[in-house]
């Protein structure tokens, strides 16, 4: 959750509802428990069976929301959401989702979690053919990719789209009288299902946003589904059947909230269990176990109760930290000022500390914390890591698609350690990241049914316009490691 | 820190520096650390040595000063600051501080953090005599007071003000060569010395300001003593001498932050101190212990080490609430949707759990942590509170001057446990409370050196303003026990 | 310019500039002067030669330029503007112009005055073929039908486009390396061309934007051409010849602000001319002259100069109602309550005032102005309209499309006379308002080269899309007097 | 009125209204009439007979009360308001009136227009027997001067106040029962008393300010009067009798609405006197007459009709120029580019122009209007002014306290001229400015019961603490002609 410290960042969240009244409102709540997905921009759209009424906005939902008439004027049974991350280049509020598309013979809605790995190459297909885009966003593609065959009518025109778009994506679609989601072949980005006790359905990224609006969970929406929700219910269909599941690692690492469960497998047991495991791969000898606040908190105290080191908060995080805060000048930053993390003198003073974080990109703020417990009197300092060195990029919706800002990609784990000035530093294991997940429903899927990339370099599917790209950012050692050779 | 959960707001932080260039930065990052102590409104007075410079308004610091060019106004080489707590009634612009004050013969500069019991008594005479009050706050009083007897000179009319007001105060002053501080006769109110590389002092509520701008710790100010830092450094004088510490013991349990250092004690060492204790007086048969986020969680993991019940993350807290945000409906409510608070089903379901907080004022939100924890599938909750029961007021600084609101002035633990609906409710002792804070500073004060009337009723100083409408409060057995006598 | 008070609006104004340092600049002090076009949105699009630059929101410019910074970003030599007029239901900052479209073959920005009477039909057509709307403005289609035919090239593209819409329009488009500009075959909206000192050219919908930024007027934009103006200078060509000047005459009569220079003729000369036949053609027996503010007054005192009555201020208005004005309740209203006007009774009591109007359009502002007059005292108060009774509806950019709003369309000008209060009242001719203007251009171009039909129901093109909803609002009389035949 | 181009301005407005329901509505729509007499901040106090209530903010009336809610939040059938012009450096909302001072014997508000002279020395002295003012405004003195008597009672009190201040002023003060009105013993600011239908009574600055509200104009209130308004109905009482009118001439000349009534004068009136005055002191050789939009207006039509010249309109006014307009930079500023008024050169060019303007303060608006018209290709431009030549300070609450920036007290006429560019520059005789408004209340008033000074250097009271400095701007020969000595 804390992007700010951290380089990696979600593209979204989603969220859906039809059937049920104030379903703008049950959207506000539902992107509430997702708003760790995304802080950019938010928006919703509503259907009262006649018209689709839309609000969006840069900024925190609340901030995007302020004025509670707004919401009230999303009126109507049905509604989808968006919370959106989105680097400053292109932060216009013309790519802030959902986005709502008016046609003479009905309005569309589309919101969407997740990249596509070959919109370069459809755009530019369509703008020749004469397609005029509204943003910069890969979202809209797959709008004009219906319409060209929207003759044949919509579910038909959305299935053919659907296989001409390629990458991880959650997709939700709103129309007068249907809510429609659907998911990429190896359901990369998690999408789940629940029903409000008047029978409702909702469709969400997490189930946090099941648990707030008070939604009994149904199921996770499978790789290759399509699913339909309107006044007949809920109508399970698929567009392709060349599926296998490879949910992101990351989710379950860092980026969904702890109380979320993901294809069976609760976040915060995962992240306790990854902590447990590190333990056992790497036990250090320190007198007490400090997690970096707060995705690192559940790893942390994974490997203080597997070593029987003390569980202390050695680090606090503030509250406070807004995106105006005034920037530390250099010179304070030097002095070690920061805004958002504080080392407890009282407890890490005079002691040996065995600090657990989720991961590095960078590595800047690792070194941060690391100055700063020694400036706190820490007397070693040991860094564990509850996953394995981040050493490629993703191309399905998290923030990083070139190596040069991974600092694994770069370095060895001694180089690291000394860059960041820790004791020691360690990492768990691909083998032991898949086994503290353990995906129930991974049947025989490579890699435990989970998308591992960033670690091994090995993606579940083409790379596609980003192909070229990345192979010239491999050196001759990982481009025969991975079985891939430059022409 | 969950000031949104809690009915218990305190009144103030307050920050000053002497002698630093950017002193008005230096007081934005103190400030932004004790932003626990007060979010409805913030300010800063900076002085260059030949005038005084301010900004303030309502809101986070973050939201006062959204606009650097206010910051970078505010020049010279010494400042202070103040963030406020503040009720809905009285949350006008004129009662946010610092308050600035312009005479013809030099400004003054006015931060306080406490509460005054002879308020309005004195506001009466002064009002009788010719002053004209702009605020409805206690903390100007003390300028006409100053000015009354002005003509002594500042110092001896600041000593002889000092002596006539009564209560909690930590009181901090600025003139154009001059910081000046001030502590009640029994230290309720924290307030902090440090000092910078350069040489500067800063003063402030609460250590972790220190820390965030890299000053060394020197000493906490006395009850009686009279700070003056100027030109010529830091200058100790008391006002009087009939002094003896009783620091609120709020801080501790509660209100400050975790890395802070009152009197010699960690807040986070004491909080595990108090948990340690609790779970040696109250052991319960459960499968793990919870904390409730964020300010429960050092207790918790106290109770845990000492039970040797692991310690879990059963609830989790949004970091996106903001002021702004659409409350549910009622109904919504009724549901048990919680903006702020989510239970972790896939930890709790099935569980027997321990959920240690730090107190109960009204009783709503235990009400409500049960019930969430009941609906995610926890098998029992027992709820342990690191604290005795809160039933008396405070008049010293903390937003709770009537009995009315306290759930355990009007309930036995066992009518409390049902209402809140628990299957086991258990607090702290006062003497746990005493031991587990430890004050080393203490020396042969009553109560270890700390206020703890709001669990026993007895004041470390007279009420006052106060005292007529306290007593009408008390039943019968209650006046006995404190020895009070309504004639 | 008094939109509040009229029921009639213009649609936009427009402004380019090609070649000259900070082109944002001046286009912002260009449209400042044309902002009486509209007040509902406002925006740049510039180009430095390599991108294209866009800020645009709600608002007055001023609002939507509040933060100068805005318009410092919109870096480059050449820029397009717009002010923009738009009813409250499709006031999403989506229909805010200037539009600017992405391709990964060049940018565009599009600029519009104007309104086109065949976009549905075209729309429909565009979207059955797959093309995506962004917005609801008529403005976009061009943009769509350039795309269509982009293969063979920009110009070739924009030409056949050109002759493709139709309407009343004068559309500024800006790529990245040139600014075009084109007007429709009539020439119903004003668009002219000024050359600054450095020779760089400039584009705006009348001559007192090219007078603020010292641009020398060059000429008037003929029906049907188009301008091109790049690095080699300025380009006049055109894409018909079909063409027939047929100027709006309300821009004479109410919209163009009286310093502009229509086709040869100022502006508040042709409206004093209005004043001076008014009065021939209706003299009263009155005490003085007295002129609505401020579009009345250069009428008013041609008025008052042919008849030899004093000219007085018997009227004023404020300038300072604001949109977000507190309205009076409907008892202020009915007690005569008017934020924008006065009555001036040390001028009007016991006096025989002619009040001259510069039109009727719902004739509720006329009946308070009558009342208001009343009220200070006038003994009588003769009306003078300084136009023919508007009887039908605009199809080119006035937002007056039905005839239901119009009050001349239902009564007789004694049945207005009646309602409005008023002890006479007179308008001026068709033959008069004709002679008035007296457009220098016109040839032998029917109605003196003016479109009048607003007062003959004479349109000088094809209705198109409006043509049956037209049909059905005339009467028997009408459509014979037209020589038009519902089939 | 266009006060961004003068460098006068008025200090303030006032507005009151006892026994009305909805009184703070009505006190809005009084204060929008006077929006011209102060455009920096603006305010209303309400009381419900219980309590007062407040809403006040810095910028124009509609902003302040942007948001309807905070004007509905001001119950009570009494109320009283205040626009505000202020220079930046004091610019802060402390200084926003009306004041509102909270006794534990009852709250008063209080409301000035005016300029005290001697507020200097009686602050001075307040602040050293112990008085804290929280504002810089000389208004507030007023209030500590009650709070001294307040044992003698209210009235009583204020009585001793108002003979203890000296110089212009018209004070309005709420108590929860009762609205008081004073105005200074030469009645040097106006303030009238109007009626509405129920009964209640309304006190304004202005007669505009009775219209709008539908108020029968009752009295103007008298030098040195005091009014009472309460539940009895209205009391006429003094607190002086050493009176004399001298009412500012600017207000006739310059600062009222033209529609507003003073001392039984409509402004507008008096201003086409002085035109028609001003054209038989100085006729002119011209082809036509224009006046500089608006305050001018009233003053060139009487000289137009009194010479029996064309009236034109030869400059226009933007109605669009806001506070937050982006300035011209210094290159488009010397081209002539101005935001607020542009010259028609279809109706100047080729000409010769009188333009009538209604004074000359600094003179720099002088030369841009010369400059504008002779670039609009004028071919000679007199400038008539139709006052004396501003030569001497106002004390009295027009924002000219030092005589630096006068033109008129550096330099002769022909000097003027030569600076200013015209061909020629005429003033109206101090005679016949007095003989154009021609008070009727005057009785034997010195200088037709008008203050002067401006143009004389005669002041109707001593100037107190503004003496000494008066005296040394004063040339040797000025001071003699004033019978003032420098010991």
């Amino acid at each position: 959750m804390p992007n700010e410290i951290k380089g990696l960042n979600e593209e979204c969240g989603v969220f859906g509802v039809f059937g049920a009244p104030d379903a703008a409102q049950l959207t506000y709540y539902g992107l509430h428990t997702l708003q760790h997905r995304g802080q950019e921009g938010a928006g919703i759209v509503s259907s009262d069976g006649a018209s689709l009424y839309q609000h969006r906005d840069r900024g925190l939902l609340a901030q995007v929301f302020a004025d509670q008439a707004e919401l009230k004027r999303l009126v109507g049974n049905a509604a989808i959401g968006h919370v959106r991350y989105g680097t400053s280049g292109h932060n216009s509020i013309a790519n802030v989702q959902p986005f709502l598309f008016h046609f003479h013979d009905g309005d569309i809605a589309l919101a969407h979690n997740g990249n596509l790995t070959n919109a370069v190459t459809l755009r530019r297909q369509l703008e020749d053919d004469g397609a005029v885009f509204q943003s910069d966003s890969d979202t809209e593609i797959l709008i004009h990719l219906i319409r060209k065959h929207i003759r044949e009518g919509f579910i038909p025109a959305l299935k053919q789209s659907l296989n001409q778009v390629h990458g991880g994506f959650a997709f939700l679609l709103l129309q007068k009288n249907r809510l429609v989601a659907a998911l990429d072949p190896n359901g990369i980005r998690p999408l789940c299902i629940g029903q409000l006790a008047n029978g409702a359905y909702v469709v969400a990224s997490e189930t946090c946003a099941l648990d707030i609006v008070n939604a009994r969970f149904v199921r996770d929406v499978q790789p290759g589904e399509l699913i339909v929700i309107d006044r007949d219910g809920l109508h399970i269909d698929h567009y392709t059947t060349k599926t296998r599941l490879a949910i992101c690692s990351m989710e379950y690492i860092y980026f969904a909230r702890p109380d979320s469960i993901i294809h069976g497998v609760t976040v915060h047991n995962a992240r306790k269990q990854m902590g447990r495991l590190l333990a056992r791969e790497h036990p250090v000898d320190a007198d007490m176990v400090i997690g970096v606040p707060n995705s690192s908190l559940s790893a942390a105290s994974g490997y203080a109760e597997e070593s029987g080191l003390p569980y202390e908060m050695g680090l606090i995080k503030s509250q406070y930290v807004a995106r105006t805060f005034i920037q530390p000048t250099q010179i304070l930053r030097e002095q070690g000022v920061h805004m958002k993390l504080s080392a407890v003198r009282g407890v890490v003073s005079g002691k040996r500390v065995a600090v657990v974080d989720d991961s590095i990109v960078r590595g800047t703020t690792s070194k941060q914390i690391v100055k700063m417990l020694r400036d706190a009197g820490a007397k070693e300092v040991h860094l564990l890591i509850s996953s394995p060195p981040f050493r490629f990029p993703c191309f399905y919706g998290i923030d990083i698609s070139t190596r040069s800002e991974l600092m694994a990609a770069h370095y060895s784990v001694e180089q690291m350690r000394q860059r960041i000035g820790a004791d020691s530093l360690h990492f768990l294991s691909v083998d032991s990241l898949i086994r503290a997940i353990n995906v129930p429903d991974a049947g025989d899927a490579p890699d435990g049914g989970l998308t591992v990339a960033y670690f091994t370099g090995k993606y579940p599917t083409p790379l596609y316009d980003y192909e070229a790209g990345y192979l010239k950012s491999l050196n001759e050692q990982e481009r025969r490691a991975q079985g891939r050779l430059i022409k």
